[in-house]
């Protein structure tokens, strides 16, 4: 696998030294300084434990790339190490990159509860590998290797979430996953503050905690107070209903369908992620369906608007999802009419938010109402703002934090908050990818830094997309390119036939190099003259800084410019 | 000046019928579906009078793309008939598209305040135009052909700001311009409601007002709430303090001014257009400066960090801006030590939200600590949310509203609030740019809508980027290009020499195509062999369909292809 290394400036550190007998290493591949590929490596005694193995979405800068994965460089040499990869939950960002470890080494154990398992089950499906899945749930104990993990259950986004105490003769670990602290969560399931307590006083060494929310002030609100809210729109629709929200979030999905059954409207699934995730949920028994709820979406889109409500992807505003079409007036089976509610029982992921607000205005000006989470409150975080971290921090009380999941404002943010709990800035550890925290006689400290680069998942291949690609993909996604070939005949140094010019993407003029054609000519023919043999390479140069300087001056613009020249 | 149409592909309107004897008629040129390019121009017995002429700034999906202008192609034909332009205030969305206006015709009469028309008088010099302006102040009255134009102030996110009553024999237009309803403001220039409530007396026939902020509920919190927070930043920073905003908030800048003093820093202005703008407030008289508060930013690095404060640009995340390179550590003479304090005392204009993000992280990563909307109050908006809106639209008693400035979302959550006040749902015009409004006897009516485009302005040129160099940028952006070249002797029909192949921001691997190559030259051997003779058209056809089917099955990519036939 080809890696490519983006730099880092700083830090400054040099490469770590090697880890001392007895002590405890950790070190990011991912999700330190960014939200996504989460993947924490810890090492004791030889051995590898890895927590989460997520994608990172790109972003503009990465253009036409599908997915960024964690960089596995530093481990992949070392692959019959690893004696477990621990999932905490089954989000995109925390599982997605599973399949391409495990092309590394396909029998790795798969740790995680019984809804993470299934949904990763179902995804390396599709990449047709059968994993080795070692199943737990709150409150088990599981020895991997050498390190004895013990799952704590969180409350999350997403069913059957688990932090998980890492034991080691070194010390304790303790790795949050995502959480935050819904007193009222729909299914029960409370993120134990207790067990947090108790994995306190037999004292948390170092705590890697969920970092996303740590700028947001107080509480989240309960996941439950968006019921009524949906309730009071379903109330007021008198046409067709679109819920569209993330496939994974079965408790949002679930108040959609109890809203459904109290209003008599029937109930569709739409987009592939949505009908697989809510299969797996409802087979699992985490999604009740009342009998005779569901129909399919042909049978919806044949029923009288009033009675049904479609629940779809696209709520990040995915043009090819469902929704996107919708909004656009080209979904197959779908039109918006005027009189329509779409509501958007989602977060607004930062990146997403002109694609999202361009599905709301083409819902808009279909006649739709759009109802959002700035409009009304359809949607709640699954990350524990301040007010939450800062209880996390004084119940489990531990020697040293390490925030995590997070870009450099929400570690920053998340070391503040330590800092008010009484935390000694020494005790904070604010590391990015790649740096090497070390746990050695209970001291934790960062010792070093190795490299960590994007590697980039474009269509069927990873990692031959890298840095150089993308450069190339910014310029001429900005500029375009003009590609011009001479054909040279090397014996009597002549211009064979006319310079060709091929330009895509800088002008919708068709004659816009046709005078720097000219002059590109007349300097060739100059070069040609004053040398005495056919130089390729210096003939190009010329082509690239006469059509350069011409393209400045008249157009102040910077296209590719691809000189070639041909010897026949 | 050349236009792309983009399609409309709703409200399915025809071209306008010919404007009755007597009739006012209402068209914009921009800023209806969008923010940005707001343009009316309203027609009275064969004049034209222009409202606005700013600017859109482009999308990810106009990559590459400059400004992009209000679609003058509709009147470029009656530059003669046009009497006057009023600008409303002097934002770039309001009067960034005036120099290109003024190409058409340099004389058009441009009316507006005195702040106003100081910053479209700097913005021409730069393109050397020397306009013809006639200042006006809130109570005035100016005719402008047969369009008696009245003036009445508002309040807004810069200084100067004015809502302009067109009276006509056909009725009265009353254009908000740009307001929010801040009750304290710091200049004391209030929106002037009892001016509304006089012209409502004497009867709207249509008011166009600014939808922006439609759909968020309430009032404004006043512009004086920010000064007290920045002062609490004040008192905590130990460091160097670096405040971004917007180069016109005048007001803003002057919170921070009164800050700097209270606290004894000084304050030195970083930013071509920060310095300008300010120079033109302080001439003004609209900013007050305290004698020897400012500095030169070379005497400002050199003083310790705790007496100075830093005002930038670079508020919106532009990496070229100073703050951006502050962010990324490659400003020339500033640099960021940790422990410094930035404020982004600015709103966050959508789509800026990752470049925004990027340079807060860039500043916490070198231990800054950055204060923002996100986590403290340093900043309101410009825009009247709900509540004022209401309030408007019950002082003023328009018979018809037109909901402007503002994408669909916004334009229809005001067209929501205005049925709530009691407002039928025919008296409310939803139009989008291009859509023709008639006001004939007293009755506001769509009456049919003419095609409007996106006129990119890229580097020197305007217009010669449209649709489909976009198009093609976005591909090459995804996906990059491979082209090949092959060199053909006609008469023997044969391959001159092997086939070349250029490839840019496909893949990092060199040897990419090589297989195709190979795969190309035994087709186009095929091909060459088969015919009696050489159809570059065909062969052309050959390659690209080869390289496609080969690169598709082999990476599901989807580069430009590029084939080139040369015939020696």
């Amino acid at each position: 696998m080809t890696t490519s290394n983006s730099p880092q400036p700083h830090l400054d550190l040099k490469a770590p030294p090697p880890l001392p007998a007895g002590g405890l290493r950790v070190m990011a591949l991912g999700g330190l300084g960014e939200i996504g590929r989460n993947m924490a490596v810890l090492e004791f005694d030889g051995q590898l434990l890895i927590i989460d193995c997520g994608v990172l979405f790109p972003e503009a800068e990465q253009p036409g790339v599908d997915l960024i994965l964690p960089d596995f460089g530093v481990i992949e040499h070392r692959m019959d190490d690893v004696v477990a990869v621990v999932l905490t939950h089954g989000h995109e960002d925390h599982i997605g990159a599973v399949p391409y470890l495990l092309r590394l080494r396909a029998d790795i154990p798969l740790v995680g509860s019984r809804f993470t398992l299934a949904l990763v089950k179902a995804k390396l499906r599709e990449h047709r590998i059968d994993p080795v899945l070692v199943e737990v749930a709150a409150g088990d104990d599981h020895l991997a290797g050498g390190f004895h993990c013990e799952f704590v259950s969180v409350n999350h986004s997403i069913p059957d979430a688990l932090a998980v105490a890492v034991h080691t003769p070194a010390g304790t670990l303790v790795h949050t996953g995502d959480f935050k602290m819904d007193q009222l969560p729909l299914d029960g399931v409370l993120t134990d503050l207790g067990a947090f307590a108790r994995l306190g006083v037999a004292g948390i060494d170092l705590l890697l905690s969920d970092s996303t929310n740590a700028e947001v002030p107080g509480f989240v609100t309960s996941e439950r107070s968006i019921g009524p809210v949906l309730d009071s729109v379903f109330e007021r629709a008198s046409q067709r209903l679109i819920v569209s929200s993330f496939a994974s979030h079965v408790h949002r999905i679930q108040q959609v369908l109890d809203c459904a059954v109290k209003h008599g409207r029937k109930v569709a699934l739409v987009g592939r992620s949505m009908v697989r995730n809510m299969g797996v949920a409802q087979d699992l028994g985490l999604l009740r369906v009342a009998p005779g709820l569901m129909v399919k979406l042909d049978e919806a889109t044949a029923m009288p608007p009033e009675q049904v409500v479609l629940v779809s992807t696209g709520s990040q505003g995915e043009p090819l999802s469902a929704l996107g079409r919708m909004a656009r007036g080209d979904h197959h089976q779908v039109t918006i009419e005027a009189g329509d509610t779409i509501i958007l029982a989602s977060s607004l992921v930062p990146g997403n938010e002109t694609a999202v607000y361009k599905v709301i205005n083409g819902l808009a000006r279909l006649g739709a109402t759009v109802v959002h989470k700035e409009t009304a409150r359809v949607h709640v975080s699954g990350h524990a703002p301040a007010g939450e971290l800062r209880t996390l921090l004084n119940v489990a009380k531990p020697r040293y934090l390490m925030p995590v999941h997070g870009e450099w404002r929400h570690l920053r943010a998340h070391a503040a908050l330590a800092e008010e709990t009484g935390m000694g800035r020494d005790r904070i550890l604010l590391a990015e990818d790649g740096v090497v925290v070390d746990l050695v006689d209970g001291r934790a400290s960062i010792v070093g830094s190795v490299p960590i680069g994007n590697v980039y998942v474009d269509g069927l291949n990873v990692g031959d997309v890298g840095e150089e690609s993308l450069q190339a993909r910014r310029i001429l996604g900005d500029e375009g390119f003009v590609a011009l070939t001479v054909v040279i005949e090397p014996s009597t140094r002549t211009i064979v036939r006319p310079v060709h010019v091929s330009t895509r993407g800088f002008s919708d003029d068709p004659a816009a190099f046709t005078e720097a054609v000219a002059l590109v000519e007349a300097e060739l023919k100059r070069a040609l003259a004053a040398d005495d043999q056919v130089d390729a390479h210096r003939l190009s140069q010329v082509i690239r800084r006469t059509v350069g300087k011409w393209v400045s001056d008249t157009y102040r613009r910077r296209p590719m410019i691809i000189p070639t020249v041909l010897e026949v």
